[in-house]
């Protein structure tokens, strides 16, 4: 019996992840939980899955939530420290880390830092502190298996490769809503529009991010780290329909992809199960069906903000903690209607060129980069306004 | 350094196996070459890569070759017996099993009761005999890596996965010159025709068997015993492009996917590197550039012999041994002209709908169901004329 901490367990990755360990829970018991504010569904998991450590983001909600639960055993703790006593919890043997934003780079470390399985659903930790995160979890042990569906999908097609064997590998973007739109129809792009997104369902903010092509510049980044692989050996390539999640190619010409229905159960499920598969279930892709997958080389005026990405890619140090930090105040003020669409990469574009970039080689710096860029970045914003 | 021994070496399996260790001179050297009657190639071959068994198929070729080679230090052999004996050559590390048709039966045989690699490019010698090379194999510890394009891009998608997780495996297939020819007119398709290859560039005989698709058959039953899966775990996907060479789905749902441009020495070169690859200086795959990849579902009115391979799949035992034998006259036919395009999978359909299914369990009573059958299908032809 494998015993999970789930962080960041009423969110979208989080409520997936438990909906796969009730259907198995003939190998898998949850142990901590880590919320935020929605308290009532935490509530609610709680009690399906008497986990022995639960977090929730703040003081008031925690006592709540204590008294709520009465004689049960339930350990209850609160705020980031709080989310990090549970990432650190003794019995985890599998942490699923699934705090999005750059709240979840505490406890993210925590987890690696005490050598368990870490499944690693938030993106961010690994653009801003990937250095930092490969190391420690070199020191500690820690295997860090990808949810993310491309980097799921690298990692399966790697299957142990040797490192020198590979040359290349490409995660696919589907190009969001405006991949047909003409480009000079963009600029006028509501958020509704941009909340259309084709193939998957998920959060407003990576929502918007896949209509900018943004996340896959971070995965970019996520990925330099997460494979240890140079910035020269990653690429895009845009694919409609989101059946190909990333591809490797290998040295002697042969490329290994991997393919599904797009829902986010595979690999959470094969992060929990590697190395072995389980039944999930769901609907086999059909290929027959859908006919038809294209590719098509990223346009890089189309989709102006993977510029800055892979000059982040390359350069490394501070200047992703940076745009990071740009992007995701810029979708903010986005969904918030005080900015146009086309105006996040403008934002973005305006706060990397007067970033200076510094080493940010420690969990503190990273933390200070960020917060100077929000705030250069909202002060940007209000300048507009 | 490994010592290779190519059977078939003036074929087209053949000569690129030795492009590829010609240009690894470093690693591979060719100690045994086993050649039908193209004895000027054979020569070259000889004086190139200084061998020290050489087999022809007749004893005067093989004579003129040991007189032409003056005093150089080479055993010439000929016959069944020689290709065998270049088979069993006891400094093989690697056999590679090139010769086609049921005439590689013996040799490739021999090859695996050594107990080395043998990468198995004879497609026939696993549909008419794959039980037998299944359990020799397993006595010897002999290693199959399959040679075809699709079984090794299958091969390379399982990368040591558990059977238990393996749901399918998919083959794909071009479609052929006719895959979008109206049904009607295929009937009067001409020789010429029918070899004017969309993606691959074959020998004329495995051109036909891709216009009618049973080429792909074959390669079922083949996969059935290279990867021991059941007949329902095997299907084929019709895919112009090519590109794509197999699927391998796996039962939570994912799909892992070999793809490359079409070029036989990326398997050839991977059945010999295994489980290492090397660079091949070959044209990488350009997805960006290909732009769209379809996929269609196997339309059995289009391609009749299907149905009758797909049996053979399912039935086993001396069935295959006939479809192989059956189908290799018809083609020999129609390639000479004496039937028509259609008519192969008539002739093809007459012959097994007489065939009495036995065990063939030894390689004595295969060869036997073999000349049986070769021999009623030259009479139903000859009645046709």
């Amino acid at each position: 019996m494998k015993k999970i901490s789930v962080l960041g367990s009423t969110g979208s990755i989080g409520t997936n992840t438990l909906e796969i360990v009730g259907r198995m829970a003939d190998e898998f018991t949850v142990v901590g939980l880590a919320a935020g504010s929605n308290t009532p569904l935490l509530h609610e998991q709680v009690r399906r899955f008497c986990p022995k450590i639960v977090s929730l983001k703040t003081q008031a909600d925690a006592a709540k939530l204590r008294s709520d639960l009465g004689r049960l055993p339930v350990h209850v703790v609160h705020g980031r420290e709080g989310a990090e006593e549970v990432a650190r919890f003794e019995e985890n043997d599998i942490v699923v880390a699934a705090i999005t934003g750059i709240e979840g780079l505490g406890p993210t470390v925590a987890a690696i830092e005490s050598g368990v399985r870490v499944a690693l659903a938030n993106k961010e930790t690994m653009v801003v502190a990937g250095a930092i995160l490969q190391s420690r979890a070199a020191s500690s042990g820690a295997e860090i298996i990808p949810v993310d569906s491309e980097h799921s999908g690298i990692f399966q097609c790697l299957a142990k490769a040797r490192k020198e064997d590979v040359r290349r590998a490409i995660l696919t973007a589907s190009g969001g809503p405006f991949f047909r739109t003409p480009l000079a129809e963009i600029k006028g792009k509501t958020v509704e529009e941009a909340l259309a997104h084709p193939s998957w369902k998920m959060g407003r903010k990576v929502t918007v991010d896949s209509a900018t092509l943004i996340n896959k510049g971070l995965e970019l980044i996520e990925a330099r780290w997460l494979f240890s692989l140079e910035p020269s050996q990653l690429d895009i390539l845009v694919h409609p329909q989101s059946i190909v999640h990333s591809l490797v190619e290998m040295r002697d010409g042969s490329t290994i992809a991997q393919l599904s229905v797009t829902d986010m159960r595979i690999p959470i499920q094969y992060a929990l199960t590697y190395p072995e598969r389980r039944n999930s279930g769901l609907q086999p892709l059909d290929l027959g069906r859908v006919g038809s997958l294209e590719f098509f080389e990223v346009d890089e005026k189309r989709y102006p903000l993977i510029v800055f990405a892979k000059r982040a890619l390359e350069t490394g140090k501070s200047l992703p903690v940076a745009l990071n930090a740009a992007n995701e105040v810029a979708v903010e003020a986005f969904l918030r209607r005080r900015i146009g669409f086309s105006d996040i990469s403008v934002v973005v574009g305006e706060v990397l060129e007067g970033h200076r970039v510094s080493e940010a080689s420690t969990l503190e710096t990273i933390f200070e980069v960020d917060r100077e860029t929000r705030d250069q970045t909202e002060s940007l914003i209000k300048r507009r306004d």
